[in-house]
């Protein structure tokens, strides 16, 4: 990329984070501020071109800016850039994103819904890139369940850029109401929110512990405690079955802040996979190798990458679509 | 497709049907063989060898043949084409179908999981050219519930070759056993045998019904009989909403011989994914027009070929593999 540097965005429900990038897994500079629902949208959007004028100003003369990606909360509407009643940001829904930071900007920009530059990172810089794996999937297991689709080193964000929300999977037919709308969605049982809840259930004394005290719990032998991460592998294997046995992908990645207590799950999760997919049965590895994954087989593996993740897909974005287009260009010419 | 002609297999676990084809949706030539399976798995690749044999006899001196493709019951290992333990195919567990075909007929053959080509064929012949959509997932409601998943124009076999599979989707997380050895698998919910089995425990005076049978009392106005449609309509939709949510395809195309009873189930299949699926919700469309779907929205239709699907599928999959030669030698020169 040498030259070159792009500008990322992370527009979330409480902070804005921007940063510029030339490459690797760090980022040339970064800067974090509030996102300042009460001020409107408008003025969201200001901060956030403000904020990217001053990283751009810092790049003037020593690199050329390729592009500005962003990474929305969704439902985004694409490629027109359009939020759909997003539950991150209440009140903007019908909002045209794209356009109001084009032209707040000046420029035309690349937008993505935030999960799915999660994957996107996840697949050029993390366990995509270690095991050279082009197709995998990315499931962040934090507040809610985030989720993307990487296939043949592209995003799937289906027709309309709403694709990739396997959080939204059903894994109990009758099951706990969701945020979405619908029920017993694999969110309701792996998201952190998800692990307090089925803990007030079991243990009522421990009403006010977070799922990382709930983990803590589990490891010092509390059976009950222990009993919620079962249930979270549990909803885990069901959810992955319906993907594995219809995406037949070789990676499925598991991130954020629930996955601390992978050794408490895991367990669970693998042995219901194997019970409940055939698909995983006939392609289970023999093992995991730090260097490689086994040619052939289902890998269930942590992310590699942190918190940054789509911040990081957000700044890689706008290579991705150079590299389209640099490569519709040669197909171009192929065909004069 | 003008001089040439292509050979497609259907190999069944009660017959083998053999096609000659050159274009359009009617075969040249068509003809059908019990799959003589106690005879061995040697003999019926014999068997089908004979069949390709006499069908690119026919076609000698008028035509040139582009390929032969097969269509394989799963679960088939690509791109080897080994079957892996097939419910339809007992025995032939571990065989190496594509060699044994080739050393058989002396060329390389294509080969493929039936419900992908028959998805194939709605995408290049069907439901997909009617509408001009390059991306769907068809679900057929047999015996079983086949299904194969096509995305942007080509067949989406996962990374071995057992992708597509959604009818072993769990809609049912304690659900009835299903043949994969999981559990509450979609098609024990959206079968014809899941028909019937649901039937004998709502009617049991009516055991020996078949869903055919069950279809029409419901249409005369059987409660029971109407509630097992609704079962199906409610299991497809929980299905879907998994499908819909991950993937956000513009079309889903239901086919098979449940599909008769339609008006049966789909108020109930709508209704629930409406409820479940968000994705479904922002993107419903209007009304469905014959002539053309609306833009930016998710539509469920019956699939528009017959049984025949599968065998056409087969027929296109040599026409396919050689458009994908084409273009990478364009690419190829295009880099020179």
């Amino acid at each position: 990329m040498g030259d070159t540097y792009s500008i990322g965005v992370d527009l979330g429900g409480t902070n804005l984070r921007v940063a510029s990038y030339s490459g690797g897994v760090e980022f040339l500079e970064s800067t974090t501020i509030p996102t300042r629902l009460s001020t409107g949208r408008e003025r969201v959007i200001s901060d956030l071109c403000e904020a990217v004028h001053e990283l751009t100003a810092n790049q003037k003369g020593h690199r050329q800016l390729v592009g500005v990606g962003i990474g929305s909360p969704g439902p985004l509407e694409l490629p027109e850039g359009i939020l759909r009643n997003p539950p991150n940001l209440p009140g903007w829904d019908g909002f045209d994103v794209r356009r109001a930071i084009e032209s707040k900007l000046g420029m035309s920009i690349e937008i993505e819904c935030d999960a799915n530059l999660a994957a996107l990172a996840e697949q050029k810089l993390g366990a995509g890139k270690s095991y050279g794996v082009d197709s995998l999937c990315v499931l962040t297991l934090g507040t809610g369940v985030g989720s993307g689709l990487i296939l043949d080193g592209e995003i799937w964000h289906g027709s309309t850029g709403m694709g990739g929300e396997a959080g939204h999977i059903v894994v109990c037919e009758h099951g706990n109401r969701c945020g979405c709308g619908g029920y017993g969605c694999l969110e309701q049982y792996a998201s952190a929110t998800a692990v307090v809840r089925m803990a007030n259930k079991l243990m009522p004394e421990y009403s006010s512990a977070s799922a990382h005290e709930i983990a803590l719990l589990a490891q010092d032998g509390d059976a009950r405690a222990k009993k919620v991460y079962e249930q979270v592998g549990q909803a885990l294997a069901v959810g992955l079955t319906g993907l594995i046995n219809t995406l037949n992908l070789p990676l499925y990645l598991l991130g954020g802040g629930v996955c601390e207590a992978w050794d408490l799950f895991a367990p669970s999760m693998f042995a219901v996979l194997r019970q409940r997919s055939y698909v995983y049965r006939l392609t289970e590895p023999v093992s995991v190798q730090v260097e490689s994954l086994e040619r052939h087989k289902t890998h269930i593996l942590r992310a590699q990458l942190g918190p940054a993740a789509g911040l990081l897909g957000a700044c890689l974005l706008p290579y991705q679509k150079t590299a389209t287009k640099i490569l519709t260009t040669e197909k171009e010419l192929a065909h004069q």
